[in-house]
């Protein structure tokens, strides 16, 4: 009797230990908000517009920013099933038709990453002090990088990732202003203009993954 | 009578913008918490556990990190109105005293810092996914940098400062684990051996700002 309470009690503990190790987590399937890019070390900043859609393998980016000395602009939609995507420019009521090539990766925590520490930002000593979050770190072989990647521990809500590429620098991505849901879903639907004839071109073998696609 | 009610509505109106813009506010007198900082370009990381009494004037700070290839540690004590420092050594129950020439300069937002964007770190979509916050950039002509610093909205909690100083480059602190409080003060309390004559070494002349004392 006394063997199985103990028993019991060691399982409890143990099991209560597992449930509290943080886990590979997956964001939510929409997500909208914005996104601050710096990569190899500053030369380029961009901030982002992005919405997400992992159920239908969608995403729209409207980026801004400098690359050097020059301004860059872009507003493209990717749609991964369809494999194919349009940069669209409303200014000349123009698109650039092209094939992504790359298989839609959603917004998770990759299953081999390894968790490095659970912090809080901020403080938790009152409500609306703090956040807690995971960070974790890994490697990706396929584009030679290290990486860090932290996210919210309730909700897997990305906050920062940092890849390290072999040979390019540090590719910094800070996620701030994210709502859950798709307040618009048109913006997964290419404008009339990219459907015609005389407005689009046509860009035929450029393999696009998505980790560039989002840069 | 109308003039009356209308006037009455934009200062009310008027007012409630004022109340929302975001003020130059103070963190909490106590404070304790994690620290991690990088400075030029991510020669030297450090992580430190820090102690902070405004009320009086004192810091600890435990730091352990790398200086390019070598490892630094230190555990210092910094009191500020008796001018004073230590860095202490349990392992070997020696101090060295030194005179502190800075003024003591609380965590807080500059007065002349101007606000930059106030934006939520993960999401407001749940409870406990995300974080208010406000950044706030300027610069500081005594130390010749430009600084950027993140504060929570509520609490006045500080997130992360980003300094960048002419000619030397990038100094990150990048502040988590907050706690509003003081679990232990005693921290500000010198080891016996630090009033011991054989184990005190006197440095005398060295002018520590209260800036490169936390570094």
């Amino acid at each position: 009797m006394q063997a199985a309470l103990v028993l019991t009690i060691v399982l409890s503990v143990l099991l209560g230990a597992l449930a509290q190790k943080p886990h590979h987590c997956k964001s939510p399937p929409y997500l909208q908000g914005k996104l601050y890019v710096n990569f190899p070390e500053g030369k380029t900043v961009v901030y982002e517009q992005f919405y997400y859609d992992a159920l239908e393998e969608r995403i729209r980016v409207v980026a801004a920013g400098k690359e050097g000395e020059h301004d860059v602009f872009m507003d493209r939609l990717l749609l991964f099933r369809e494999k194919v995507y349009f940069d669209i420019s409303y200014h000349n009521k123009s698109c650039v038709k092209g094939s992504l090539d790359a298989a839609f990766i959603p917004i998770a925590i990759p299953f081999d990453a390894q968790h490095r520490a659970q912090v809080v930002l901020g403080s938790l000593s009152a409500p609306g002090q703090g956040l807690l979050v995971n960070n974790w770190v890994g490697s990706n072989a396929e584009i030679k990088a290290n990486y860090s990647m932290t996210f919210t521990e309730f909700g897997c809500i990305p906050v920062v990732t940092i890849y390290k590429i072999d040979g390019q620098g540090h590719f910094l991505s800070s996620f701030f202003d994210i709502v859950t849901g798709m307040e618009d879903p048109s913006v997964f639907i290419p404008p009339d203009f990219c459907f015609s004839k005389n407005l689009v071109e046509q860009k035929e073998g450029k393999a696009t993954n998505f980790f560039t696609a989002l840069l």
